[in-house]
């Protein structure tokens, strides 16, 4: 029997007494045997209700959901108040088309100097941007086509790589062939869709990309959900002339943050093929890193997007939430996940962000999102527009990461900002970071847990790898009333952020708490169930899921091991320019040029 | 191991093939030392678990809310399009002072004739409305202070009847008296508040009302909960002069539809002692249906200001969600409970909601609803408006009741608004009825359960009644993916619904699906659980509540056993004009005296 505590409305929670904690989530760390031996316990009618609730109340969550009084009213999906518009932008329009969108995107970005890439040393690898390929095919100097082939032997050559590493779960070569030509056809005709025409993306397996199945990583989704036409997002780049190359891989169904996949084999990091991705978006970001696609999307729930993107030294966005039209993802009816660019470059991520933005009629009726806008990185005026920004940090949860690599490198990166353009670091504090992780992993766990319910009932469950299985065992264990107290947890978390955002343009963190971490070989066949890897993860990111907030993963450098660290920055709600105006300011620090491959 | 169903989008669904269908509840119906052992039963780690799982696969709960695909997204909250505005009416505006608003509703009434009330046969019983009042204390034929003495003394009659009639959990005979001294004074100085100023009302025990402690039908629950103010809309009307008389009479948590409660004692049905008030509003209703009080404030969650309404042959008006400010009810959070008037006549039920609407500025951002009006019943216009209403029928749920009394009695009514007004009475098919009773259930049951969780793991649940344990451990049962498809459901019922009350103004209902349950004399003790008297109860209710539309219960006669039935009109989102402009016309056809008390 617990002993009730009694939580201060916010508006009387002194800041000044905030402590920081953030204890590492208890649980085993189980592969192989172990964990088959686990999950069969966990699905048993009693020892598993026992185990999870134990785990809950090792965690704390029995405590914060079931014996504390939360004063708030639930908060079921972000609400914003309503935002000051942000200046030095340009303006896009959610109705228009999206080849609209992205020629003004293209208008936003400074000018483009071909000198850059084409006269570059050949012999080191190097990013090739969208704008590259765009220079390239109008220039002649190769095709959508003479590409395609590269891709496809390029493709060829990594399933024949040991270790294997499956970037794509579905590929069919023709089907890319039939693309490219079509394009190549379009720039032989001077008639380009758009500066996108030809660019060659990776769409994650939990969005639909007609006509291939989407699995979302398992072996069966497909056969109980069947694709019919592309997602809202995909309609977008495709009628951009994007060129898709098939569904990249993923975490099983998105819940996990290392990427392990038994069922199509784990992606592994272009940075260090014996360590993870990061996940959810695995195969998208592995493709990006790998200079293989310029860009792919990804699905952002806790982190997916941002994560495999810092692992992987590339660039990912999550857009806020309702910013993006989530009709055709697997998850298409939660609370914190939204569809967002994997790119090399962040000018890259503004041209696929442009395209892919504007959420459905209804959602926009209920969330009345600002105009989605753009930093006007062409303007002279960006420059003091960036000078005046200030970035909060909360020293404490900042510096808690696993290797204080991360943090020096982003620290850093601060006072380059500080020091090249006059951004001020202004020291924050950010009450109940244990609740957020609760808030979150509730919502997230029952919200994709729901849809999944049916087959699960239907006795499906043994098909889906035993880490997920474990995640399903926990996500369908919380109650309807945790859920409305996570909800409540929400609104608190709100109120702090709301406040917080009131005196800072961008909350900055390391993305990730990690660096790659290595792949156990016996996880390879069985998977893994490591909630400890996955806090260390997920420390920095769920604030963005569970809030809607808009953030962005951008890579700052390496740590001694050589892995790539990510320098995250989290906006108010509607805010994209800012923070993709920070990025690329943060992005000018660093040679693209990766040391090695 | 259950099979999988598939639902089509609602836009797919063709009306033509849907069959009505209407399962009663199976469970057991308990009172006494078996309803005491069930619950032992229900609380006892395994064998609860296994009872509990049982109901809901009976119920089809488990098939609807996890074998089921649900297309579409989750709706959290009501969300309604935009709406018309209704035609002759009088605005009243929210951030208004409550006083200046009743000034409004009252020119929106009919003249206001004295020789009706003054010159009946005083030998008959008769309601005293709010007017009567207001007339009687302008033109000295009484005062507060008076008709205090007479209410004061009618409590002391009411409690020493057999049976005893608890109407009041809370009550002081000084507190009125201060209250009807001050009022009285304001007259004998000229300067009353407004019209409501010395008019008698008692607040439901969930509702604050200062310095009364709210129990909420429970006998500790102002031990955890202590009241520091009034609510938002006991604040309203104080200020607008009224006098009260403390804290009414409820069904434990207002978790049960006859309005038992063993703790305080059950409030009798002024109709016939003998049988339930319906709850859970039951002292509210009881009070008003008494002549003791002119009106009562309840909350509406699940019909609970309707259904005692009904019940007991008075007004209960349940308005559009977002209407009210639930600020300082025991559940302030939820998404489906308004604050409602329940009063003996439609134009009190117009006065006393003119003084209570108005919901927090949060929540008007939220939910942004149309301006609050209501019908302009003085001008000649409004009965051309009146005659233009199309009312929705759905003939086999309105005659799906215990009775052909009741369908009799209100089918008249729309034979007597058509043959009277021109009202046509236009049939209706309304898909999911089921799934509706679901997906309110668990919504309700997770929204009021979840506050009460602190307490309920601090032990203290031995202190609620076995009714109230009986439903919690249902309540408690149900998981946060069982939420996340309850709010799928509410989406397609919405879709539904939406459709419909394009074509039709109002939905037209009997209250309730049968007249005041006898009361077990067991009961009385030790409480009850009768699931099917309360799915009888509250077949037509849970529309309004789920979908957050407005609805009014209006008396329209007796069955053959004296008891009052009621009909229901549901409106169009934010549309309560309507919705009264019917009620008003209603009450014209019937003498308002009751035969007996």
């Amino acid at each position: 029997m617990g002993k009730k505590k009694v939580m201060l409305p916010t508006n009387e929670v002194d800041l000044a007494t905030v402590k920081y904690q953030y204890d590492n989530i208890e649980a085993p760390h189980l592969t192989g045997f172990w964990l088959k031996f686990f999950v069969k316990l966990l699905e048993a009618p009693l020892i598993g209700s026992l185990i999870i609730s134990n785990l809950k109340k090792e965690n704390k969550m029995i405590e914060m959901l079931r014996n504390t009084v939360i004063p708030e009213a639930p908060m079921f999906k972000p609400e914003f108040p309503p935002q000051e518009s942000e200046t030095e932008v340009v303006l896009l329009e959610e109705d228009g088309k999206p080849e609209e969108r992205v020629e003004l995107a293209l208008k936003s970005l400074p000018a483009y100097d071909p000198a850059k890439s084409w006269n570059a040393d050949s012999s080191a690898f190097h990013y090739w941007k969208i704008r590259d390929y765009a220079y390239a095919y109008r220039s002649k100097l190769t095709s959508p086509s003479i590409v395609a082939e590269r891709f496809i032997s390029a493709m060829e050559e990594f399933n024949n790589k040991k270790p294997p590493t499956p970037l794509l779960i579905s590929y069919d070569p023709e089907l890319i062939r039939k693309q490219a030509a079509a394009s190549t056809q379009r720039f032989e005709e001077g008639n380009p869709m758009s500066i996108l025409d030809g660019i060659f993306m990776a769409i994650k397996d939990d969005i639909d990309c007609f006509p291939h199945p989407s699995k979302g990583g398992t072996t069966f989704f497909h056969e109980v959900r069947p694709v019919k036409k592309d997602a809202a997002s995909v309609a977008k780049i495709r009628s951009c002339g994007v060129i898709l190359v098939g569904k990249a891989n993923m975490h099983e169904l998105g819940l996990g943050t290392t990427g392990n996949n038994p069922n199509h084999g784990t992606a592994r990091n272009p940075h260090a093929p014996e360590r993870y991705t990061g996940g959810s978006s695995s195969g998208p970001a592995a493709i990006v890193s790998s200079g293989l696609c310029s860009a792919a999307l990804g699905t952002d729930g806790g982190g997916s997007v941002r994560i495999p993107s810092s692992l992987c030294g590339v660039v990912g966005l999550k857009s806020t939430y309702g910013r993006t039209n989530m009709g055709g993802a697997i998850c298409d009816s939660g609370t914190v996940e939204i569809i967002g660019p994997i790119t090399s470059t962040v000018e890259d991520a503004i041209l696929v962000y442009a395209a892919i933005l504007g959420s459905s009629k209804a959602e926009r009726i209920a969330m009345r999102p600002s105009l989605p806008c753009l930093p006007n990185l062409s303007s002279r005026e960006s420059l003091n527009v960036l000078g005046s920004l200030r970035l909060g940090k909360y020293t404490e949860w900042f510096n808690d990461v696993f290797s204080t690599d991360i943090s020096d490198k982003c620290e850093d990166i601060l006072i380059r900002l500080l020091e090249t353009h006059g951004c001020q670091t202004v020291e924050i504090v950010i009450p109940e970071l244990h609740e957020m992780r609760t808030a979150h992993i509730v919502s997230i766990g029952a919200e994709s847990t729901s849809g999944l319910n049916p087959d699960f009932e239907d006795g499906k469950k043994v098909k889906f790898t035993h880490d997920t299985r474990t995640n399903l065992a926990l996500f369908r264990s919380f109650s309807a009333t945790d859920y409305v107290a996570a909800q409540c947890l929400r609104r608190r978390l709100m109120n702090y952020h709301m406040e917080i955002l009131k005196n800072v343009d961008v909350i900055v963190t390391p993305t990730t708490g990690m660096t790659a971490p290595v792949i156990p070989p016996a996880a390879l066949q069985s998977g893994e169930t490591d909630l400890q890897v996955g806090g260390n993860l997920m420390r920095f990111v769920v604030t963005a899921n569970l809030l809607g907030l808009p953030a962005i993963s951008v890579p700052v450098g390496y740590d001694k091991q050589g892995l790539p660290i990510g320098l995250q920055f989290i906006g108010r709600p509607w805010a994209e320019a800012t923070i993709l105006r920070l990025a690329a300011a943060v992005e000018v620090f660093f040679d693209l040029t990766l040391a090695s491959l």
